[in-house]
């Protein structure tokens, strides 16, 4: 069962995982800063599973002709399946968590804003190949409370995000209401949560490092650093 | 591998599957009947594999509040893996190329005008559970010219879609370049090819029936038949 996840297991039990689904615009100031409007209710996305990228697996690589933002969230590991549960379960939605992870959703911004104007999906803008660098497993009893937890992330070891976790809109019952309302939640499925401000653009040889603090302590398993690097040859973005 | 699918082993092999990909707008006639715009290139949106809804388990459910939509598509499986092939390596395409299945691609069609207009992804529009009702397996050998094949839908034995594969505007390795030079296709991944025109609307008790002929003859592991059920519980739309 999920309890037993190490860190050294973790890219295998991901491995297993069915859905990645992202949350978003979940913190206010990261709403402003894209000039976007805020929900009514919480909206989702889904990534493909091809698009993991594990610790040591190797650099975020950029399409051509592409402008790629980092975003920093936190990442729910389900355990055990969720269908239709409702916000104030919150004893069998915390339970049907198996832990959490430090991820960076990186998104092709430019090819999103014209998906965003043309209403298509974005499903290309944040699917490519290693645009879901994710950390180790951290599990449950690291983070006791997912909504006061601190998120950081650095480009070049210059602080480009760093929130609190109590800055999100909807908390995390209310997502998984959300979600398991539309698609059965099982175990291993990556929720990411939303990003809080501060996002922007990588470029070739750039290296972020992001992380987790619990009380101002640094959470070992959600520490990562990744390269970035333009990838060779595959689609090339045109406006 | 892949070669040794059998029709009864299908499930256990699409719970294998970590991706599914649906292409938008690839029939000209269905592009205008819903007043869409003509894509200059392939797109894409990704349905997560909780949708997927095989033989014999159960009807597909309409969320409430929810205008469901059937799409009836030549679904492609993936046997090898494939990354930034070009359309011109045709060999290579097909080699990676599996079979074959018809899948209807199920769109809450209300929910993703709304999302088109505001911006949002397509991913719950396309997502419920059991929005993704497939046929068995096809093998490669029964569908020689996957360009050359009529799909078909009925809904309660009334003939709705029918149209050859021919009409498609990208064919399969444009379409195979497109995805793979974005995301790497792996074994197992699903990719439904886009719906010809005569989509539609169906409701509670509705039976829906689907196949593909090849030179006028059914393909026996292509037909599908599935009921309409309304949803209790789960999310409500609301516009
Ligand atoms: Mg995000
Ligand atoms: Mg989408
Ligand atoms: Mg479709």
């Amino acid at each position: 069962t999920i309890s037993t996840i190490t860190m050294s297991s973790f890219a295998q039990f991901a491995r297993n995982s069915r859905k990645i689904v992202g949350i978003g615009r979940n913190y206010a100031d990261h709403i402003k800063e894209l000039n976007n409007v805020r929900p009514t209710e919480p909206f989702f996305f889904v990534k493909p599973m091809s698009s993991l990228l594990f610790k040591n697996q190797g650099p975020v690589l950029l399409p051509r002709g592409v402008k790629v933002h980092y975003e920093v969230e936190l990442a729910i590991i389900m355990g055990k399946e969720l269908k239709d549960v409702r916000e104030s379960e919150t004893d069998r939605i915390y339970d049907a968590i198996a832990g959490y992870a430090v991820g960076i959703d990186m998104t092709a911004r430019n090819m999103q804003e014209q998906n965003k104007k043309k209403g298509l999906p974005w499903a290309a803008a944040k699917g490519f190949d290693t645009f879901q660098p994710i950390s180790d497993f951290i599990p449950k009893e690291k983070i006791p409370d997912p909504h006061n937890a601190e998120l950081w992330l650095t480009v070049n070891d210059q602080l480009k995000q760093q929130d609190n976790t109590n800055l999100m809109l909807f908390r995390i019952p209310r997502l998984l209401e959300h979600i398991s309302g539309i698609m059965k939640l099982e175990p291993n499925d990556i929720i990411l949560t939303g990003t809080p401000k501060g996002v922007g653009p990588v470029v070739h040889g750039d290296v972020m490092k992001a992380g987790i603090r619990v009380d101002g302590k640094e959470i070992a398993e959600g520490l990562m650093e990744v390269k970035v690097e333009d990838r060779q040859g595959g689609y090339e973005f045109k406006l």
